[in-house]
């Protein structure tokens, strides 16, 4: 098949690579509808996390099971199906409290590689979720973006305490930060106030239910929210982005007694004790456990309810992955689909 | 009237201060029944925090109402009252949901000093909690607990969600992390586990409800812990410490999707982003909001429910603060109780 690999910063190439096979009697192979580059992979590709043997890349993905191995139940050939990044039993005493992304058989979910045309997903039965029925071709964008975006941002406005009469802040207006935007308004949030100098995410995120877009950042941007919200700060911020800027933007934007929720990945933070303590802010994110609401999510997107595809601002065919990682590393891009 | 100052690191001196009166509106003046030493009374006492000017210390105090300013209205001379170390108005917003210890009209409770023989009380009605007649004797250290120490330990077991059916870890053996066991106790923990090394406050954590000691720290006692939790960490962590090695012991205790909550005033802390992004754990605390819990804590200790005021190893004269401050240095008392 064909795949996408990392041989090191910026050198990112699709070529031949094997077929996967069932392997382990909890796997299954899916041939892939559509992929993605995801905010998390310019790490690498930029050179900020190591790249010490080449990398097969991707971690989202959609598309229909073509074999399973002997002890799997839940998914059969022929299904469509989403999953999340990392593979879970969704069995164990972690995953029933709905912290999947920490399972204690977690395991990348495809260790293949996702931008490709087939994936070993591992641990079919508790990682992937089936549609109901084979999705329209429209509807793929936005089931993909399940797959890991809008589970992400849907986790991070859950951590965030999103729901009526809450003013909820955004961090970062990628993908995630984007579709945290969505997830707030579908939880009822009374007022949504992103952080964005971009005029096209500045769109893309009223139109998802933004009612506010602060411009400036640091302190005038915390300053800027204090005035929107009697001088407390918001109910809740949704940290998407993972600097030391954009943590200490989240915590200083919300009131004591707020909460945080915080699910970009993680990058050179150290969070200054005394500052924290002085906050009262509730500190939580990570990984998200996207496996926990994908279900509903799913059902949300088939019967049309939410459209996260919308991120999706550029597609490419999967041979052109590099021009794909190129445009969101320049932020030509909010995100980049493959074709399959 | 006789007040405890502190003039430089080790150098606490009691002696003749002015009489203090009515301010504000909103004051009242106290003569104190009994005032404590506070574990964070030590962090100036030992030059961790700066002292550049004589400091008049105390903020942990029990007494009864000698005089109220014109627009007092929730307590009268007389009554016997406790209060917490931050005043709030209990009114705005912030103390609404919880969080008088942000109040937005916070200030210091006892501006005057607490360790004397009167004392200042600012903002009065949103502060002190008049207790139903005048208590008994052998209740007045119990209800001294109260306005901090207990008020805080109880905080922390609150936001690390101690409950029916939970394992809950204490870090920290002095009077809020024995307290903290206390709490967890009360709130229903199955399971309740402090990190102690010292016999006497294994003791006293026992006959507050621990039922587990571990002596280990750092990763030995992490994996002491994991040990007795099938591996995955307690479901909360009471931190009542406030240094590096106490907010990573508890962070690094609690398993996923579990909350820590530290309560220990922070010095020096950094936490690691990408440790913490990792832990999955929800991470929660500062000064506690004492105030939210004052009354029902007001109402368990002349109930005789519980009694928190065993945390009193050391009764002295108020005259005697200077050993009362020794004792506690050198870890010969867990606290000291200053009679006034």
């Amino acid at each position: 098949m064909r795949g996408t690999v990392l041989h090191a910063a910026r050198d990112i190439r699709v070529e031949d690579r094997p077929d996967p096979t069932i392997e382990q009697p909890t796997d299954a192979v899916i041939k892939l509808a559509a992929t993605c580059v995801c905010g998390s992979d310019l790490w690498p590709y930029r050179g900020v996390d190591n790249v010490d043997k080449p990398m097969p890349m991707g971690h989202e993905y959609v598309g229909v099971v073509e074999e399973v191995g002997a002890d799997v139940r839940s998914v059969k050939p022929g299904q469509f199906v989403v999953g999340s990044f990392f593979a879970s039993d969704n069995t164990c005493e972690i995953c029933r409290s709905g912290y999947q992304t920490a399972c204690v058989r977690r395991e990348s979910a495809a260790p293949t590689g996702a931008q490709a045309q087939y994936a070993r997903i591992t641990l079919a039965d508790g990682t992937l979720v089936a549609t109901r029925e084979m999705p329209d071709d429209d509807m793929v964008p936005g089931l993909l973006a399940a797959s890991d975006v809008l589970g992400t941002g849907w986790f991070g406005a859950v951590v965030a305490h999103a729901g009526p009469g809450k003013t909820i802040g955004v961090v970062g207006d990628g993908a995630v930060g984007l579709l945290g935007v969505l997830a707030a308004k579908q939880l009822g949030a009374e007022r949504i106030v992103i952080f964005s100098r971009r005029p096209t995410r500045q769109a893309l995120a009223r139109e998802f239910g933004a009612t506010d877009v602060i411009e400036e950042r640091g302190d005038d941007g915390v300053a800027r929210l204090k005035d929107l919200t009697g001088g407390l700060g918001a109910h809740g911020v949704i940290e998407a982005v993972g600097t030391q800027e954009s943590m200490m933007q989240a915590i200083r934007s919300t009131r004591a007694g707020g909460y945080v929720g915080y699910v970009g990945v993680s990058h050179g933070v150290e969070l200054p004790g005394q500052e924290l303590f002085r906050s009262h802010v509730h500190l939580h994110g990570g990984p998200a456990p996207v496996r926990r609401v994908l279900p509903a999510l799913v059902d949300l997107i088939c019967d049309r309810v939410i459209d996260p595809g919308k991120v999706f601002d550029l597609e490419l065919p999967l041979e052109e992955a590099a021009e794909g990682y190129r445009a969101m590393d320049e932020r030509r891009a909010i995100k980049t689909l493959l074709r399959v």
